[in-house]
């Protein structure tokens, strides 16, 4: 969706026009107020749940999680998957053409931030009519701009459902982020980010940024149990070939990454991250921050997730309470790290399910 | 010192000749029983205590802990600091010139193991005139050499000092290395490794590879702690530059190692510590691994290493109590990662001192 009022961004720069690629599932009810909002994280998408015609292997990222039947059931809600600002997947971000120069945006696409992605996603709302949404809902970064909804439009969002999140990034989070940012800006094929005219990409980067960013999705238990130090080849090889399992799969997901992934969109988005920290403003008070905010909430953490430890997500908990909201808080004891959020965890699912089935019963009621 | 006896390596591969740079301290007594050998880690090196003079910055790596009056006191004992093969301090590594061809040796150095390491130092001990050694001591890799010299040469060692250890890489660990081979392999300097006639160095890739390790060897709470979310900049700049502390930081850390470290030796380094498992030929059990030390323990381990946990350090020490050694463990409780080893942590150093106290006793009575 086209939209040409331009929007005023945290940093001072203006976007003149934008497009939103979204997709829905489900259909809005006559009283209009069974919409979800779903916001992505890093590298997903507008494409939540479901397959395209045609394309059996492009299912949602999200699709375990909703649909019909599904904890987030889309028989009974209006499902709403949104491809952020910066991003690649269709809405305007350094690969689209700047109207203004006729060329790529590339490095000149100015840096977002969760708040403006949020601000965007009010606007796509106003298009489609949806003055209150039922829920807004993600995961990691997802969750912060769920989070992050609460506090810039109070009014408008019933229920947040913020998953494996943090009120903000830990100087190693942080750091984290810049060895990946590193990898790709001194790739020789980045160009200073001005490499579509020249017809290159920054794989080599981008497949770094992905390896960094495997290992701090999952656990070093899960990676113990998955990969171990099984070896690939009968005995070690005295090489530097991926001799190890977890070489290969490292490898293999860093090489699949940067086939689809915008380099530019990948420094944005960890910037986003690293920017997010809404007790700024309140010289770092979490509960003056979430003040306004009105919602109910789900927070859900795992134990086993070193990158946003149930720690941090205890702590938004606890503003909340302090600032008299009611807060549903379920810490799922599973092995998989931060990944645990877009995987089949049965006691998680029940957790999100059960809160999706009241939040139904209130719309009924 | 230069050998010219051909060293067979774990690969199958052979040195014909090689120089290996040693450092002492102190004076080996008349019964030469008082020697100590400390063992490097990835980026040290035979420089362990003290300053070169009319060099007063390049103080020994170690300096806090040996030297005289420190926890290894060089008054009591004759200490040795011994660059390893494949290392770029002065050894024969991939920077030095392979007699067979005139040309450096590059990509074609091959890969050597922690055994082959304690084979060569052997070999440095045969010629010092060193039957046995008081102790041989080292952190994280460091210690993987001291705990093979236990293996290898039961009867050449008294005591093993085990700082900051494991038995074993993890997934996660071999996981980090393989990200940092990964970044330097890809840098177009690398060329293969054959940088050194084209007169280039891969800095991008050496600095990312730095970045990731020094993640690694910190705490989060450590990085925390020192850096937070403190900006350089009195506000976000939008930008990707080095705006919060922890980037300028990582990237200083990587600028400077990139200046002075060679990238095939990251590499070799890095294969050896994935390679090292003694229990690996005996199934898996470290019991059996362990059964030919001879040898009096001290391990020493730290709460927030999360690079090697405790956990790890408890395996080794179950393992030499099943085998009827003598086994002091020291779990210290310091906030500063893997990187405590290195640092001059009181209660850990006490340790070490009481140790050496008691070494230096057995050697008088």
């Amino acid at each position: 969706m086209r939209f040409e009022q331009p929007l005023e961004l945290a940093s001072g720069a203006r976007l003149a026009g934008y497009e939103l690629r979204y997709e829905t599932y489900g259909t809005l009810n006559a009283a209009r107020d069974d919409a979800v909002l779903i916001c992505h994280a890093l590298n997903a998408s507008h494409h939540v749940a479901g397959r395209y015609t045609g394309q059996p292997e492009q299912v949602g990222w999200w699709d375990n999680m909703v649909g019909p039947g599904r904890p987030v059931d889309t028989r009974r809600f209006f499902v709403i998957g949104v491809n952020n600002l910066g991003s690649c997947f269709g809405s305007t971000g350094p690969m689209s053409i700047d109207p203004a120069t006729g060329r790529h945006y590339g490095a000149s696409f100015p840096v977002v931030t969760v708040e403006d992605w949020v601000n965007a996603q009010a606007g796509l709302a106003d298009r489609l009519g949806i003055e209150r949404f039922a829920a807004v809902m993600g995961g990691s970064l997802g969750a912060m701009q769920a989070l992050s909804w609460t506090i810039q439009y109070p009014r408008r969002i019933a229920h947040c459902v913020a998953i494996a999140t943090t009120p903000r990034l830990s100087a190693q989070n942080i750091a984290f982020n810049e060895v990946a940012r590193t990898a790709i800006r001194s790739d020789p094929d980045f160009h200073g980010g001005d490499y579509y005219s020249r017809g290159v990409v920054p794989k080599s980067g981008l497949r770094v940024a992905r390896m960094i960013g495997h290992i701090t999705y999952l656990s070093d238990d899960d990676m113990a149990e998955k990969f171990g130090r099984s070896l690939r080849t009968p005995d070690y090889a005295f090489g530097f070939g991926a001799e190890f399992e977890v070489e290969s799969y490292l490898r293999h997901q860093g090489d699949k990454f940067s086939e689809y992934f915008d380099a530019n969109t990948y420094l944005l988005i960890t910037r986003a991250l690293d920017y997010f920290d809404p007790a700024r403003a309140y010289g770092g008070d979490l509960v003056q921050a979430l003040a306004p905010a009105q919602a109910h909430f789900l927070l859900v953490s795992f134990t086993t997730d070193w990158r946003f430890s149930p720690a941090r997500a205890r702590e938004i908990v606890e503003a909340l309470v302090v600032n008299g909201r009611q807060v549903v808080y379920a810490e799922i004891d599973a092995p998989h790290g931060h990944d645990a959020f877009l995987l089949n965890e049965p006691r998680y699912h029940r957790a999100v399910a059960a809160y999706f089935d009241n939040i139904a019963a209130e719309l009924a009621g």
